[in-house]
């Protein structure tokens, strides 16, 4: 029996904390988790479940559109911004319970506070001035959009956080980023009928994705009418007379809006936690540096989700936990596993992915086989809607796996997460070819797709 | 060269005898294809196809329900059954088009109609009287809903295939069946605002699928306002003064309905094909009995598809059709590959299913793990929407194998067609768990399912 307050104290209330705490908790240690908001984290509050009720909230005007290809003849249709709003926020009340629930029911002590690091095993509680010992302390504080002070008129943007509480839906939006949040905002806001601008520095939006993808979905979200522009970035926002906001770019351009929305990278929430006072050590962002099972280089701290910056998904920070679990309290040392994350860009349509994309794959592999498909949804026929579905399979010729898979659609987002099954597993090319199609589906083109589209031998494309 | 005046004729125009036609005219051979209605056979013209287009018409009022929650405020809707019919029948025109000029390119002779084996080698064109020889025989004529003549009023009765043509929409319907296409019309009337009443002789709609699926789905078709009537069935059927039908049960219950649709099966088209003029074998039911490689009894005669009642499915048929053309004309003998078929029912929510129900996995299998979840989707959390989406997962102790995957929910189709690459490519249970989940999706569930909700051994659950 350890002679500190707490065998475990936890300091964030995020996916990843809250299931270290519960799992801890559930196996008789004694656990505190400190958190200064809200239980749920960035995912619950203000990322993934408050986001992807945004979604849907924004879809319906395209069913309502699609409904009259099919016979239907949909009357007048009206939106409020505050029902949304409020429905949300029962929503995540509600799930924020769970999580407290969770907590309180495997034991751990639930301490509604920011906790500051002020010596090896010694934090304090800045709610109460309280202090408390802790055997291991670990730290998933997650993290926060940039705010980007050193822009002019940054104080007058928004981020994803306060996207969630707008008072009133803008008329216009001016979203400065070409990341997943971006992307996924731009789609909202256009489909609740903002007049909706993204403004992106790089030569085409979300970096780091398959290049079919990122063509794709961009071609799409311009037909939708939303004016994407790359290659520029805003450097000014000042307010108008009218109480507008006009945002000058690097090109020249000048956007009259009621809103801008930055989603330039996020940071993290590393200042002021005390991690100088026992010398955890962070890298040049801020983000606490960790080896495989999430330790950080002072003894007994460790650090994971968000806040380690190795891959920042809820579902990896959860995994981490669950391996810190794993190697701290069950004696079964566990790294996490950061190979083939299957992912998906809540768009519209949606991109689900896992594995490489071409231009990675080809530098690491000799040959490679590309299987392209590009096709109009069924649901489209009927509706005229002008839309394709893009689904991509790259296969090393060497040994026929499947390095990676790419759709661009409705319910990418699903498929993906059943894809990566399949590729964890290793299946090949033949085993997609040997699964008899599911008709009429749209993955069934994944298992219909007999010949290569093209192959890329040596990086370059034959 | 053959003497013949084709070396390939293929009776039918569907799925399978088309696809064997466009092959085998593109590889060089004289090919020729008789039909006597339309390209595309019972999926395209009266199937799957329309079936689905049918789906999504009458998946829009709970659209329009949903977006309420929403925070949409959706005006008066009216439904055109004449308008859904014409955009219907505009479609499913283009696409015989394509399976047309599919084989006119490959250089198939297209022959409008029906065609009649007068002897081993020699056909009558029942349009023009006129005969031809080829040298192989392949038969791929389908099959049509069984018409129960034996039954008082079965002339009053419509099938699916009237289903899709009728001049208004019923006010009430009662469909007599159990199996997927019973199911799948009972939803889509339902659904476009009809009275639906579906009666089912079994203890519980859909035999065959697993226990869970067929339970869960009758509970929410329940729910939907649709009337479900398990053991008992329609034994007569009398129109009224009023022109309503008057469908009397076995069980005493009387039914007073604008339509009353029969879906009891299907028979193969074998009728008048002059089988019997060179002796090829049909079963009890009028199938035609093959082979493993689609041979029947007679030297060079072949059939496959529907007609042969091995999986009454497209993509089966279109299978079948690729092994034929492997084996006959490429020198490459391969059967058609009938095990761990992923499936659909476009029912609502749908059902997608690959693999073993858990009571045939529980007599092959010494012990089970089961898997089992049940949740309420996200998408329903604002709409309110009293609906719950159920994953289970089927496997094998012994080696880990995941040996059934069995779905009820949105998209269930496409998650099944998935699902059934990784279990084609023999994925255990250990790889779902290893797989990231992505969040926030419905799949997700099938990867984090750590623990068995139960287990099997020796056929009883403990």
């Amino acid at each position: 029996m350890s002679d500190y307050d707490f065998e475990l104290f936890v300091i964030g209330g995020g996916s990843g904390g809250v299931r270290a705490a519960r799992l801890a908790a559930g196996l008789g240690k004694r656990v505190a988790i400190a958190e200064e908001y809200r239980f749920g984290g960035t995912c619950v509050i203000r990322g993934c479940v408050p986001k992807k009720l945004f979604v849907y909230a924004s879809q319906f005007p395209e069913h309502f559109e699609d409904a009259e290809g099919y016979g239907w003849h949909v009357g007048e249709r009206r939106f409020s911004w505050p029902d949304l709003i409020a429905a949300k926020d029962k929503e995540i009340t509600r799930l924020e319970g769970l999580y407290r629930k969770g907590l309180e029911n495997a034991g751990a002590e639930i301490l509604e506070s920011r906790a500051e690091i002020i010596g090896p095993h010694r934090l304090r509680l800045s709610a109460s001035g309280q202090e408390v010992t802790a055997e291991k302390i670990l730290i998933a504080v997650g993290g926060a959009p940039n705010p980007h002070p050193e822009m002019p008129g940054s104080e007058l943007c928004i981020s994803s956080n306060e996207a969630f509480h707008l008072d009133e839906l803008p008329k216009s939006i001016a979203i400065t980023g070409g990341g997943y949040i971006a992307v996924e905002f731009a789609n909202i806001f256009n489909g609740l009928g903002v007049e909706t601008t993204l403004i992106y520095r790089g030569p085409e939006i979300l970096r780091g994705f398959d290049m079919d993808m990122r063509t794709n979905l961009r071609e799409a979200m311009e037909k939708k009418g939303i004016r994407v522009v790359c290659r520029d970035t805003i450097v000014d926002v000042a307010q108008a007379a009218d109480g507008r906001l006009k945002a000058q770019t690097h090109n020249g351009h000048v956007f009259n809006v009621d809103k801008v929305m930055m989603a330039l990278g996020r940071l993290p929430n590393t200042k002021g936690l005390g991690l100088e006072t026992i010398g955890v050590k962070t890298d040049a962002k801020g983000a606490i540096i960790v080896d495989d099972y999430s330790r950080t280089n002072v003894d007994h701290v460790y650090a994971l989700g968000d806040v380690t910056d190795r891959v920042q998904l809820t579902p990896v920070a959860i995994h981490e936990a669950m391996c810190f679990i794993e190697t701290e309290y069950k004696n079964n040392p566990t790294k996490p596993d950061h190979d083939l994350i299957a992912t998906a860009v809540f768009s519209q349509p949606e991109i689900g992915t896992v594995g490489l994309p071409e231009d990675v794959a080809a530098e690491r592999y000799e040959e490679l086989e590309v299987y392209l498909a590009k096709f109009r949804p069924m649901k489209a026929t009927l509706s005229g809607r002008d839309e394709k579905t893009v689904m991509k399979l790259i296969v090393n010729a060497a040994d026929r796996k499947v390095v990676g898979a790419h759709i661009l659609g409705h319910e990418a987002g699903e498929m993906a997460q059943l894809i990566g099954v399949a590729l964890k597993g290793g299946c090949t090319k033949d085993d997609f070819d040997r699964t008899m199609a599911v008709h009429p589906t749209a993955t069934e083109e994944l298992v219909t797709m007999y010949s290569p589209t093209y192959r890329v031998k040596n990086g370059e494309r034959v």
